[in-house]
């Protein structure tokens, strides 16, 4: 753990959004600047399923985060102004408690004995960090992918403690293509043999399956348009042996090889089980019955939402969705629909595209 | 074997495009309609990738085939009217030879010791059967998904033996986004412990793998669009119970689960292999160093490419692509560009879409 990491442990039960409980659960986040002294320069960052809290470096973690480019002292979330907090959501494997964490009340790991988890607890234990934090109205709540559907929950259960929010890639509930997709990535780990229905061996994790999700994730993170002008019909290797015919031949197959292996063995399996399945469960609707009734619960004084047209998890129609539904509750609310050919991963990989849009947006709030 | 299906067996080695031979492979094939004297009125049907040569219904097969609403008395491809042949791909199981077939050198099946196949060698099994018939020159050739590449393959190796060509969603080479899907279902299969590097207990076939494959399948071969009418976010069953949290939940996961059941059992693994790998391999490109070269070397007096907005898997560019590449060889080009929302698919299931197309193209051949 490095000195950057922080730790709360929250004193009592956690009671979990679907059913179920987590006793004495602990979330871990870094922060970055000053909290000032009216206590409302503060923003929350809520990620995508995969990362860390660990979203930019400091003195206390000089390793790169995955937002490097965004967050630091003149960048567009600017560490000179704000104060900055970054979770690890909860059922993550990065120190906040997830099914791969020792369950108290038992002494062995959660595993599949942990709750059903929503995105809705995600919020909630971030909620408990920013109180711990003695915040008690935030600046503005970030949320990418995953993270702006927990963002949207920590809004609407809220509205009194979140002045503004910005919505990256993300959507009111999730479609029936992308349910498909993670379902299938679901499977293709529960599918391993090695899973064991979660009690998997944590010296040899089902780390086929893992690679094969986290390929269909590449697949469905990135776009067509990008592959074509990056890799077209380049081959990889020489493959004059019969032997060899199902080996990655084309580049785009070493391409997804490398990136599969990169990531598959960081990753606690079942934790990646949970928080899929969480990002499928979430739906707006539930607040009031419909989206236009979700939607009017909000209470927000400016909101940004951000799409990348070539994006096929979160697709431009629900950026437009969003961004629509949101201007019933909120008058100051604007939709920034980008070019980018990388398709969803964009806000992670095309800093040049979204920096002005999120600079913008703060800068407005001046 | 049905009274419906034919079977023609080359006497002598035939020679595979990539390397390698085959000795005396068979290809089975069903026909519909009469040969006229002057055997101008042949139609070749190439399928897709999973089909087998059963097309439509007919005396000798009475159950319905895989284009059954296509081809028939009156139909678009009219038995009154025209002679037309449907062979099972070289390399298929269903009664072509294949990977599945009894090696006659070795008496054991062939499995992964069968030569890598290509689109050609699909195009030239079905040209023997072609010139086993006695037709010099066919009416018109006619390519679904894979097929359309498989004919185009036949069009450019035989450009003085085809006067027409029907492209259905398919295209002149796949894309790095269709290599990368393909590559992920064979490495499915691959990944099965029961696959046994192809030699699988047929008894107990890899057959995970082979669903995984078929839903990843299932979710290219459709569009996001026709499931967010179809399903939207409706509940298949009710999960109050905590173990049963993985299991399909949202309609669209039964969805996928009943037709990967489905379609697992039938298809030999091997086979689906080759196929996929030979899918992608397929290049106009190769025939004269470009694809504008490979072209040049048509000789269509009419063609006609038919297209999917929706399609993912081959995307309309690659149908706008085809069309303006045949035009540099054939003044009477056609493209239709159709609006179906059932996406790669649609060509089996969106019949009112295709038929006034395909019905019009044959109509002015008159």
């Amino acid at each position: 753990m490095t000195t950057a990491l922080k730790s709360y442990t929250f004193d009592g039960n956690f009671r979990m959004h679907r059913s179920g409980q987590l006793k004495s659960p602990t979330m871990v986040y870094e922060t970055w600047g000053e909290l000032n002294a009216t206590k409302d320069n503060a923003i929350l960052i809520f990620s995508g399923l995969s990362p860390s809290a660990h979203a930019a470096s400091s003195e206390g973690d000089m390793s790169p985060g995955w937002w490097e480019d965004m967050i630091g002292s003149g960048l567009p979330i600017d560490t000179d102004k704000y104060f900055i907090i970054s979770v690890n959501s909860l059922g993550s494997c990065f120190g906040s408690t997830g099914p791969a964490s020792i369950d108290p009340e038992t002494g062995e790991r959660y595993r599949l004995t942990f709750p059903v988890l929503a995105l809705e607890d995600v919020a909630e234990a971030a909620h408990l960090v920013v109180q711990h934090l003695g915040i008690e109205c935030l600046h503005t709540v970030i949320g990418c992918s995953m993270g702006g559907m927990s963002g949207l929950a920590y809004c609407v259960r809220h509205p009194n403690a979140v002045n503004r929010f910005v919505s990256i890639s993300s959507a009111a509930r999730a479609l029936p293509f992308s349910i498909a997709v993670r379902s299938l990535q679901r499977e293709m780990i529960r599918s391993d043999v090695k899973w064991h229905k979660g009690n998997y061996d944590l010296g040899s994790p089902p780390i086929t399956g893992q690679r094969l999700a986290r390929k269909l994730g590449m697949i469905t993170y990135r776009s067509a348009e990008e592959w074509t002008q990056r890799f077209g019909r380049e081959r990889s290797t020489d493959h004059a042996r019969i032997e060899d015919q199902f080996v990655a031949e084309f580049s785009v197959e070493s391409y997804l090889e490398n990136h599969a292996n990169t990531f598959s063995g960081a990753f606690d399996p079942n934790c990646y089980l949970y928080l899929s399945h969480a990002s499928d469960l979430f739906d707006l609707a539930e607040y009031g019955g419909s989206l236009a009734a979700g939607f009017k619960r909000l209470q927000l004084d400016q909101a940004l939402v951000i799409g990348v047209r070539t994006d096929i998890l979160f697709p431009i129609e629900q950026q437009r969705e969003l961004a629509d539904g949101i201007s019933s509750a909120c008058s100051d609310i604007r939709l920034a629909e980008l070019d980018c050919i990388r398709g969803h991963d964009s806000f992670l990989v095309d800093m040049d595209a979204f920096r002005p849009v999120i600079c913008e947006f703060f800068e407005c709030c001046d």
